[in-house]
């Protein structure tokens, strides 16, 4: 039970130690350092290490045991963990590695675990997980003491998580949990997730994923904690060689980046686009410091308070507007020379009673203060820190740039108070905290029609009609057409149809029509209608005669995302997609908010809305939540809707293109 | 003379001072610790300072001096650099602050300045600058020794450039020049490039700019220089509460940077985005470690690995293969359980000898290898460093993570070889030394044809038959067209013009005509002429009748940017330009070349090309190099061809509006 395992009252661990260096030591000593109930060492040889009782086997302990940590060679795990079964426990973390990530006899191995694990209801954490710490107990071969505090930290990889511990002990405070998820066998990040985010004394979590396991329900969980405490994401394997990597060591499929950040986002996550801003940002949720969006800088050089100005900008964040009084004061406290503007320029002669007198002017204004001290002749970073330190609770953020940079951080990061080596990075990961997250409630993904079933019953693809067929019952507009397989039915069509028309050669296979010359425009009489004909039909036999629509193109599109299933896409229409590849994607279903977002995202509202143009964006928002329902609710593989036409009157669907997954 | 600055054989230095703490102090120390001539102190008071024998004016020296360094109050640099002209000085380095960047009178004293300088011919760097470091001399109030090595710094801020230097210190090399820019009053950055530029000792000039003096100057200089040594720019005041707090402190004034960008570039020039890239790419030009944009990760870290390689891909470079040769070498050398990869995990066990194994089997293969060390149970930091100096010249850079990574990253620069924190910085500035860098040699701006200047003379905007008149004369084409004042010209028109044709109205001023319903398109017949045409005579008495062409549109635009004067700008034309804003600058006048080129960066090349279509390219290209032309020949303030349209005939330019500068 995933309760024994971040709660257990006891626990046994199995290849403990007495060499100092070896993993089966550090965790014993790590736990008999932080854990309040019973610990069991177990070791076939030794009968006491670290001053406990040792055990040859769990079976040889007759108490209670709540949770087994293995750490033994890979070839000796599943009869330990076997063992546990036995015996009752109920929870695990596996250390050892040499599993899926490594090779096929690993492979093997751990799905002999899993099996272990479902006969016995065992619920592990591993194998190949640098182990777990939680409020109350460190249960990692962390070879250093772990600083707790309100962060906590969830990576699929062991090193990497292992840095960001190490990372935040020297700049941060401390950790609530660290989670090091390892290979996943069983428990994966979205059980991780759900479970600690309801201690509330979490400040932040901090995801490190490489592959998401389970897609859909991270997103059903996660947009429920995000309404309590921030989760921000990190995501390793983005690209082609990266997820090869990915593979290789963890051995999860990496999905596409795209769709995992309009997935996270919206559930309310936080994305962060590299390793720095991810640590650096731990800076803010470490400490207790206000941080506003507004910004004050304070600095002795110009040239740092022209870049930092630029930061603000360029991060969507603003520089507040120093009021009267404040510049009163200013003027009062500081030197003559100096002007009470934002950048507050102290200049290079500023010493550090200077940025005492700036930040006592200022310290009560409802904004952050970035303040930056460069080394100069007539003062150094520690001093300036030194000043700081007086100020915390004020919104000061420091900066400390120059020889003694480091000392001065460390000053500021002891006392409690966020500190930085760069301005632009101080203000980059100011703004993560005040992007605009939209969280978008999914609808219920429905069971398709009977018309639908029948419809695509047993089919690898629809011919066009049939996709238009298929539209039409889900309620999307398609221009009015005929299919004719002679002149006769053309005349027909040309009778019934309203000028201009186009004609389209119609296959029974996807093809991409216009590259073969099977598309004609504008046609405007039966001659020119019979004219087209003669030359389509050398082409194909079936001919489809449409209504021409004009009005502005939009793509919408739908495939299946390994991590996250079916999944919507909007953008520009025609060629403008493939070329500037200005799309947004969403995971289906959506609701009518989240279609109306896509828009605005890809600039397609603006443009629809543009120099007065009527254009029905309604019908468009309605077009893209019922394809989303298309989507979602049958097997389909790809659905390309390009262009989807709008005007005055409303959306068409002029052209599509579906495969399915039967 | 700007060659007595740099090459003094003696030295006055007015203000030197006998207090420690003085810059007037400082200086002189500095001088004496590293300038080979005559050093004069100038004092009223003091007969010795720091030894020397001190003068109570430049007049008692009785020598001949090449540069006066003045570091005394503002209210007496005038007169000083008064008396360093009477005495035949030829150039002065003026430290003091207080001038331009301060207040009114400052601005006056600074004019004064530069009054005196012209009338005894000296050349002056300042005021408000921090001084001046040659590989002869070091004229500068640093605190610190600066060692010397082969990076020039140029800085419009003096903190910002002192901040560089102090950092160039303790992570990098030495610099061959540093330039603190200040006030410019006389010399600029332009002269000061032109003259460093020279010495071969400088193996990179990194240049801090906010302002730019001379645009077209400094590119045709910057074109010379790139060709043998690379030049990084970064540029502050890039926003408008950048811009503002640049000029509030060295008074110059910030031009758009997306035409710095453009213009910096095509003469060769690379620009970094912010000051965290701008040091750390120092590091690479620092040492001679041979950097190839093939890479080979080595980690201990899987998730490292995985970051690394997404970086790899995100900032354009490529991982290496593993020749077969090679993955023999590592199967033998290291540890059985390892895979040949790259990344190459050597595993969370891997202790520094497996380092150096790894390092042994690769160093010969032609690739950048990112050794990524993370601290870890079983090695340091600081001893995988030990094993990286060992292979110093094989490519080799070193990334450091956790707690001792700060001496590791200082042993690899002591030893001469870069090191990074973090491996996706290392990734982004090594992927700076391999971005293609387009020079384009600009065409000469040519007198306008005598036509065109009567056609001009004297007007501050051109009606729309004069714009179209003038895009004629440079040998653009425009649609046939009539300007039509009554049914019967317009009848004739209808005679003379092929439909389908537009009617538009024909206004004196430039305004949007399509907002005020002042466009109808798609006139088909002469009722449907006549129609329109009884429509926009309400609006106005002249109409414009035009045949109308399809194709696809484009935007050409040209305006005066402040520091680089006339500019041309392209884009996706129509709508997309003012939402997307997906275009491209080039200062005007461009050639063939850059013209094609700036059809590449705005996609409109791929879209021109897309689907078999076989639209005039070449039009294009030309239409591009013609409206450069008149951009740059005649004084126009605004030109907008909106929408260019190209098909598979030609482009014509449909629309343009054209606001004069006389």
């Amino acid at each position: 039970m995933i309760e024994q395992l971040f709660h257990p009252k006891s626990i046994a661990i199995i290849g403990a130690s007495t060499h100092r260096n070896k993993v089966g030591n550090i965790v014993l000593r790590n736990l008999i350092a932080t854990f309040n109930g019973k610990i069991f060492p177990v070791n076939k040889h030794e009968s006491r290490i670290e001053g406990l009782k040792a055990y040859r086997s769990v079976k040889d302990i007759n108490e209670s045991i709540d949770l087994a940590i293995i750490s033994i060679p890979r070839d000796f795990v599943a009869e330990a963990l076997e063992e546990a079964g036995e015996v009752g426990i109920k929870a695990s973390i596996i250390l050892t590695s040499g599993f899926r990530e490594l090779d096929e006899i690993g492979a093997k191995l751990e799905e002999e675990l899993k099996a272990i694990a479902r006969r016995y209801d065992i619920r592990f954490l591993g194998p190949n997980t640098f182990g777990l710490i939680t409020p109350e107990f460190n249960a990692t071969f962390s070879p250093f003491d772990v600083k707790r505090g309100k962060i906590a930290i969830l990576s699929q990889s062991g090193g990497l998580g292992f840095y960001v511990l190490d990372w935040l002990q020297r700049n941060g405070s401390g950790v609530s949990y660290f989670v090091s998820l390892g290979n996943q066998a069983d428990i994966n990040e979205v059980d991780t997730l759900e479970y600690i985010a309801k201690d509330p004394r979490n400040k932040a979590i901090f995801v490190y994923l490489e592959g998401v396991s389970e897609g859909r329900r991270l997103l059903n969980v996660l947009s429920d904690i995000t309404t309590k405490v921030p989760v921000i994401f990190l995501k390793g394997g983005i690209s082609k060689s990266g997820s090869r990597a990915a593979m290789t060591h963890t051995g999860s499929v990496a999905g596409s980046y795209e769709v995992f950040k309009a997935a996270i986002s919206s559930a309310g996550g936080i994305i962060v686009e590299n390793l720095e801003d991810f640590l650096e940002l731990m800076k803010l949720y470490s400490f207790e410091e206000p941080i506003k969006d507004k910004i004050l800088i304070i600095t002795n050089s110009g040239g740092h308070g022209v870049l930092t100005s630029d930061a603000v900008e360029k991060y969507g964040l603003s520089l507040c507007t120093l009021d009267e009084e404040t510049k009163k004061k200013l003027k009062e406290l500081l030197p003559p020379y100096l002007k009470p503007n934002n950048p507050l320029d102290l200049s290079v002669e500023a010493p550090s009673t200077v940025y005492d007198k700036a930040l006592e002017a200022t310290k009560d204004i409802d904004c952050t203060k970035i303040v930056i001290g460069e080394y100069s002749p007539v003062t150094s970073c520690v001093e300036d820190a030194k000043v700081l330190i007086r100020y915390k609770g004020k919104s000061v953020i420091g900066v400390f740039m120059g020889s003694d940079e480091r000392e001065a951080i460390s000053i500021l990061t002891e006392n409690g108070m966020p500190a930085f080596n760069y301005p632009e990075v101080a203000v980059r990961v100011i703004s993560y905290l005040f992007k605009q997250i939209n969280v978008f409630k999914k609808p219920k993904i429905l069971e398709p029609p009977t018309l639908v079933r029948e419809l695509i019953k047993g089919k690898e693809y629809l011919k066009d009609y049939e996709a238009f067929k298929l539209l039409e019952l889900y309620g999307i507009k398609t221009p009015r057409y005929r299919i004719v397989e002679n002149i006769e039915d053309l005349r027909n069509a040309t009778e019934e149809l309203n000028f201009p028309i186009v004609l389209k050669i119609s296959s029974d296979r996807p093809i991409h029509k216009t590259d073969i010359g099977g598309v004609i425009l504008n046609i405007n009489s039966v001659e020119e209608a019979v004219n087209a004909y003669n030359k389509l039909s050398k082409i194909s036999p079936r001919i489809l005669v449409q209504e021409q629509i004009s009005g502005y193109e939009i793509f919408v599109g739908g495939f299946i995302d390994n991590s996250f299933g079916p999944v919507i896409i909007v953008g520009l229409g025609g060629l403008l997609v493939e070329i500037l590849n200005k799309v947004a994607y969403a995971v289906a279903p959506i609701s009518y908010n989240e279609a109306e977002y896509l828009l605005k995202e890809t600039k397609i509202y603006d443009i629809l809305k543009a120099r007065k143009r009527n254009y029905d964006i309604n019908s468009v928002v309605d077009t893209l939540v019922k394809a989303s329902k298309i989507v979602s609710e049958i097997n389909i593989k790809e659905m390309d809707i390009n262009p989807l036409i709008v005007n005055e009157n409303g959306s068409y669907a002029v052209d599509v293109r579906i495969l399915l997954a039967n």
